[in-house]
């Protein structure tokens, strides 16, 4: 028998209080899209607020690394900006804007998104699906990506889940989304990814307290 | 039937305030051309003012990554040197001669340029085309220069498109560059360059000021 | 004759006075569980104390340097909240409220844990298990793993025992856990990593005051 | 026909106010010679002054990266330091007394050299010639060399010129000195590393100023 | 002919005033006694006093990094340390009470090593013996070592000499000892990375000052 697998957490981390970002790439969409939705799936299912996920996306998995950054930092600003006006008045409805690019998330009721300071995100989950092709590409862009969104996590305390199939043949990317084309359909590891940016949410929130288990 | 392919943007993302740099590198010139030209034409079909394209050479793809640092470096730089004199004169003409080296964007007629404050780089595309030889030099350049374009878009927050093709025959290149010798001629992915980075610019700027889909 | 194995040191390191933190991923569990173990016997043979072991789960390996990272961050703002009250009373009780998350060791005794300022850790020994899959995946993160872990006792000054074992085969794997299946059950590398982890925080303390052997 | 080969610059770039290091490793000798003797014979003929070409030697290929990393940060306290006295009197000529190193450029007459104010390093060459052999070695010291150089230039914006032949034979290595034993005796690319780094100095002291072609 | 090979350097660098450190890795034992014993006697051989000969192990070639981390800071603590008493006292005697771990080189005489101030590193050997196994952990420790060993000589700008062999077998390990099994013994890489320290301390001291030849 196999020894090889993911041993769930005995516990059942709370994903309540977290707000959490989605951000993708667009090649290979057929597969993107069941893993982002596969994601969403488990992080409704811990308690995320919809109003909490955040999901954009981007060309390719090169822009990955490059969009958690720049979203960890925004969210930041979008924290401070979104403070309540003390004397009443909403100081900031302008860069709450209806926003023009498109999003997989209902758009949320713009009352509450107006009413509601926003919090900086607990965690990013990064998704892409690289394909193997004729060049080299898939190599250099494989191990650009992956070293990044290591050191966007070191250098922010943010969690990035990795969510980036590096699949040497289509079949194997769409059986790793529950899209297999086989006997099996395979698991879709999006569901892995949405439990563990809640769980790593958690931890990193956790340790930050000097509390450890 | 296959998965593969980018899936564009339901959006069009529109370049007409942004400003981009795009550097390449001489080796396998033939190539380059048809990549910059690709570049070029999409930047400009997004409604980038060609006043706005800055295009730089180097001599190979090694330098490309030095080049994305002094670059935006520079245009900060140039963005605060070209503030309009208050006091009625143009002190900075100096700076602002012609350039000697060759550029492949048209002559802006000087009087614009020199009236127009210059702003800073909304994101950069760096091309270069990598053929795989008998030595392991391709190896290693394709590794430090994916690593460092990488590197200095989360350094500088700026989007560096990753516009280098690592091909092992002359012939893959050809096809990535619209040329290729066989049946198909191939798509120029200079053109998804230049998209990617009207989109990159355009997520980028809206990130800073906290806002998200 | 081989030439191959580690030299037990001469000297036998005293982990009396040492906190070392364990972190580990969930991956392929029958394997991690031996490591842990292993890991945990030695650093108790060689004096640690039971309650100056902290053991953390994360899901993936990826997860294993930002938790090091963070961890390593926390024991130090764990270290100076539990300063003792001067005024007689323990304003840090809320922050030591039992943890919710699972922990390896047994628990220790309230009374003593509150009573005792904690120390940053000396060590931490991060425990994974990757074995080679269809898919990049394993080349990737192992990669990405052990750069990573590598940065962060740079940056900290603190020791990371690499306990990530790199496998090819899940034999490879049960056989470095002393799980072999064949006729060599293997030697558990846990306990090496138990030992080393003892011995790099006894040279990091003394090498901090300026002294060398 | 071949797409293959570098497009020379349209531009000839002067290099008569340029300052450039070259270091090599002395591993495999008979083709550093030949390249450190192309490089300086274009930098010549591009009007680099001999007394601004400074050449330094280090035992292998490891030691280049430290090497351009001091010798650009000395060309700076030697440029602060050789500031004309002003009350007429020379007080660094203590540090400027007659190296002990052997040096492959003519020795410079030392009264030129100490009346003129030197100034940092334009650009850096590093040559170095490694050959592929039985263990791994070759591997990973082109690996952190290649990294650590183009780190080097990214960190200090000083161009280091990639003069590193990664060859798995050496034939390969001699070709690419111009010193084939074959038909052809190939191109001795310590030229083209001479023209790259006056074109990389010179655009880089441009681009610092905010202009672009 | 062969062109391979390490061109000696003309000069015969001094080494009286320099202090070098030596860490070895425990792994492959009589290889790395051989290796340290040959980096010894050409420090020596070079006029280094065996009292500014550093010697301290640790348990695998992972831990080398943080431990030339750690000493190079380290030696500046001790520096700063010892500064004799200018009161006519020793204050700083309990600091160099006899270490307990063990030492390769002679017992300094106490007195002496307690009346001189000592200086920081000027260089430091890192040796550790890696022979390739059935999994990969021969490759990821290869690389984040020599990416590791790279990146401190250039943070601390102290010359970090590259004493790791990477060997597939144990005779290549053994032949680069100078212990071959076969008609040759070969050569003792360990006398190359004694005289490599030595000339590299040498030439840092020089351009830290400004000097070039």
């Amino acid at each position: 028998p196999t020894i090889k697998g993911l041993a769930q957490s005995d516990v059942q981390y709370d994903g309540s209080s977290l707000r959490i970002a989605i951000v993708y790439a667009r090649w290979n969409n057929t597969v993107i899209d069941a893993l982002v939705a596969g994601a969403v799936a488990k992080l409704k299912e811990r308690g995320v607020k919809e109003s909490n996920i955040v999901i954009e996306t981007v060309p390719g998995s090169f822009e990955l690394p490059l969009a958690c950054s720049r979203m960890i930092a925004g969210s930041h600003v979008q924290a401070s900006s979104t403070v309540p006006d003390l004397l009443g008045g909403l100081s900031f409805s302008g860069s709450l804007s209806p926003p023009k690019a498109p999003s997989r998330t209902g758009t949320p009721a713009p009352g509450a998104a107006l009413n509601l300071p926003k919090q900086p995100f607990d965690a990013v989950i990064a998704i892409g699906v690289l394909i193997k092709g004729a060049t080299m590409h898939f190599e250099y862009i494989c191990d650009s990506v992956s070293q990044a969104l290591m050191k966007i996590q070191l250098d922010t305390g943010v969690p990035v889940i990795f969510g980036v199939l590096t699949a040497l043949t289509e079949d194997q990317a769409l059986e790793r989304a529950g899209l297999g084309r086989g006997a099996s359909k395979g698991h879709n590891h999006g569901e892995d990814w949405g439990l563990a940016a809640v769980e790593m949410g958690s931890h990193v929130r956790r340790w930050a307290e000097g509390k450890f288990v």
